[in-house]
């Protein structure tokens, strides 16, 4: 005897999530048959709808229920700068930041030749084109993670972007604020030496 | 700015879940904003067929797409012997291991005072109902969890069914196979030791 159909098409579901194997993805089946009926509807729902109702921004790339989305389309932020960064969840992060009042544009992905992922496959034209139209944009900030993937495409976009003209900077590498010296690697230590400010 | 509602609502949902917080939370919401869309559909419907097309056996209490449940309609097992169970998992666990042909009854929990669990909550009632019914019953196997929670569900359907005449057993406890002696807790050697069996 196998599960009920419902109940193994649920295990399937789940398990196509990240860092979700059988044992779990069937713990989260059984838990959610015994969940109120209105939780199931509305994670059904919202499931949906995510799909649906978000999009790409058609300028930055960003997702959005409008577009162009509530940034692009707001003229009171700053439209001299626009800081590319990797995933919408960056955005959001800049954004609960508060300290930032610009533009964005979501490259969605990162140069990753060992697994195919090319300029073609992320938003490196749409950035290109954006920098030709918009010309009143003076500094292009590259707030890309300090992997090595991040690293080669911010100088990747970089070396396509600086003949124009253009102001391009990348985010301060260094001690993360509250971390102990003897626990940071060595990289981390020696760009904290070399970006030292004066007190 | 907040997370576009549509993902704000899929993060709420997935929290739901047991052992996933805020971070993971997120983080499955923005990988299901790029999964394939069929994927999220069926997700979506199997999430909705769980709970529509999946109930209890009026019978046993096992889960079941028609009632009665296979188990419990096949004429071909055993009628004699009864499996108490904790969960239709359980029930799963027993059937591919392929060797009981008997019947179960899913008690759907076990007792715990602590919790507010008392033999209302679970389904206690419907078996003594159907061991009158089903007077061909010869045997019951209590076949719960090695818990306190379990032992004590356990003794507590036994006082109740054994005065019918009924042969009362529970599973055998001992060391698992495959396993060491010396990570084995000292309640399991004990177990081990009473029910040496010979050679």
């Amino acid at each position: 005897m196998q599960y009920p159909l419902p109940i193994a098409h649920l295990i399937d579901s789940y398990m196509k999530l990240p860092g979700i194997g059988e044992k779990t993805a069937t713990r989260l089946a059984f838990y959610t048959l015994d969940m109120p009926e209105q939780d199931v509807q509305d994670f059904a729902k919202s499931l949906k709808e995510v799909k649906e109702n978000l999009h790409q921004c058609s300028i930055c790339g960003n997702i959005t229920e409008k577009d162009p989305c509530e940034i692009c389309s707001n003229p009171a932020r700053d439209q001299t700068t626009i800081m590319v960064v990797e995933q919408p969840k960056d955005v959001m992060a800049f954004e609960e930041m508060g300290e930032y009042d610009g533009l964005y544009h979501v490259l969605h992905g990162v140069l990753s030749p060992m697994d195919g992922v090319g300029p073609e496959e992320i938003n490196i034209k749409s950035l290109i084109t954006r920098l030709q139209k918009q010309d009143q944009v003076k500094e292009v900030i590259l707030a890309l993670n300090s992997t090595p993937e991040g690293e080669s495409t911010a100088m990747y976009i970089s070396k396509l972007i600086k003949p124009a003209g253009l102001k391009v900077t990348r985010l301060a590498a260094g001690l993360a604020v509250g971390s102990d010296i003897e626990y940071a690697n060595s990289i981390t230590l020696k760009r904290a030496v070399q970006g030292r400010t004066s007190l």
